[in-house]
């Protein structure tokens, strides 16, 4: 191998991550517009998403962005209601988008096939314009983040991030010019150093993330990348959640990550933050201000809209991932027991 | 207090379910009949629900039903969709369902009105008629369970499960009478003795669950009973998110709780099991035979059609939260940092 490294591939991939958005920016108009005109000639009612694992959480960030900039009902949908039991759907003004990476997990092709006979339009956002998943939908969105090797989803995460604002915003009617920003923005927030924090965390046995609104795919995420490349037993919850019984858990020797991004989505949660730190836990506040006394704070350049900021927010995450992996003596890029592409029914 | 023996009321209030389901399936057709006959009149194309904590849980369960029984899409609400951002939503041909104990929470209370008023038909699933909920809700479905008073929610859990099946199943023109036996394969359920595992688990730090299908909403609603009173870092997967990254994390350090009721809900696990027996993480079937060679069991009577075992299944955790808090020293009935009525925007 090349990239003997540990870590290098997913290095490599997230530093592209500024020049991944700048394209998906420059796409010619000619390739959403078609994607867009089926989806306004449908005029859908009601959108599903299908997705696992990180593109789960890219459709998470989709379904907030289908209720509060179109203010169309959506869901996420359970891809065993079309495998597991034999359902049979009545789809029609739906619009059903399936996220997928590799666009190759058998789950995600089958219910996406199920879905269009039942009369959903269907849209695959993927990487891989190629796959199974894009042969079965009607309509294909491609991330063009080139080639992901390493197993954990960096660039294709934020690509999908991005391809989905674009195609709801334009949808919605609304002004996109704020998304250029994003790629410098990218670039500050990947230049964060996150080795203080690493060194911190090297013995966690655990962690907490948190985060409202949009900021809760950013949790999730986070989440996410920290099991797979740091094998930390974290979990997410969305500040609401978390009141809702988890918060008994937490003591002292919890580590708390929690998104503050500027505006409602990071004001929302000071309550939260309050009653964390009533129950002693240690906080650090992910944003572009620091947070409450006695937290700590990664830094995230603030700059982009509320609903653009997961974007940003979920770039020194990654970072953190990656290092802290590295400190724990692991390889982020080969995470034990896991291969790129996950096939389950 | 009168009930001061540590985890009295949880005790109490689970003993009381099969007599709660009993309740439940005696109701007079008059009272069901009204909402009914305002749903099958209204004709939904779509089916959201809007719920926190264990209630989350049952929705997750009636959004399985909706999907496999109604063939209707169905969603999750992201409540903050309706009470962060100003979202103004076109919800006419939505059925929007509530589920709520108390039907107390801030946010629940808000956002059921700002779907009605978007045009949705409302409906709140509550123990509690006389609550805002109720008031601002179309139409009110009383879980008839009387008071619970051990902020660890049980048999008004239970009870939700049961009536989101009764709605579905009568909406979707099936025979009901499968039903019927319930209480009794309850007071089965609640008889199994948990003293092995609680003993078990008494200096575990975490624990993982897992299901799918139906079952995830028992894998989830465990997690939460395991967090809130033994204070334990409880998370729960389905089978096939539990493959897309988490599964990395899972070590021989692990116990894991695996929800396998007979039928294609637990077959669909067999995998999935495979693959954690392989990670070294010692197994604990939940279900009425036994799993692999070198797998624990949480005896569970089977008996009920596979859409029924939620409800029959949920009790032996229940009673294992219950007892392995004791074990560990606390008092199930008052977790710390916890109220029985949350208080979330």
């Amino acid at each position: 191998m090349s990239d003997a490294a540990a870590g290098a591939l997913m290095a490599q991939e997230m530093c592209q991550q500024p020049d991944v958005l700048q394209r998906l920016l420059d796409m010619p108009a000619t390739q959403s517009g078609e994607v867009l005109r089926r989806i306004t000639h449908a005029s859908p009612r009601f959108v599903l998403f299908a997705a696992r694992g990180s593109s789960d959480h890219a459709a998470l960030y989709g379904k907030y962005l289908v209720e509060t900039r179109l203010g169309l009902p959506a869901g996420l949908v359970s891809t065993s209601s079309y495998t597991l039991y034999p359902a049979s759907m009545r789809l029609s003004g739906t619009l059903w988008i399936a996220v997928s990476q590799s666009g190759g997990s058998p789950d995600l092709v089958e219910s996406c096939a199920a879905a269009r006979r039942c009369g959903a339009l269907t849209l695959a956002v993927t990487n891989s314009p190629d796959s199974a998943l894009a042969r079965e939908a009607e309509l294909v969105w491609d991330l063009q983040s080139g080639p992901e090797r390493s197993v954990a989803a960096t660039k294709t995460y934020t690509a999908s991030l991005l391809s989905l604002w674009l195609l709801i915003s334009t949808w919605a009617g609304a002004d996109i010019e704020s998304a250029h920003r994003l790629p410098e923005l990218a670039a500050t927030a990947l230049d964060v150093d996150v080795e203080p924090l690493a060194t911190r965390y090297r013995f966690a046995s655990r962690v907490l993330t948190t985060g409202r609104g949009y900021a809760y795919a950013t949790a999730r995420e986070t989440a996410l990348k920290m099991m797979e490349t740091c094998y930390l037993h974290a979990q997410a919850f969305s500040g609401a959640d978390l009141m809702h019984g988890p918060i008994a858990m937490v003591d002292r020797d919890y580590p708390v990550l929690a998104m503050v991004p500027p505006g409602p989505t990071g004001e929302a949660l000071a309550p939260v933050l309050q009653r964390i730190l009533e129950r002693g836990a240690e906080i650090c506040v992910v944003g572009p201000t620091p947070g409450p006394p006695g937290t700590l704070q990664l830094r995230c350049p603030g700059g982009a809209t509320d609903s653009l900021m997961p974007v940003v927010q979920i770039l020194p995450l990654q970072k953190l991932a990656h290092g802290l992996s590295l400190a724990r003596g692991y390889d982020p890029d080969h995470p034990r027991a896991l291969s790129k592409v996950t096939r389950t029914l």
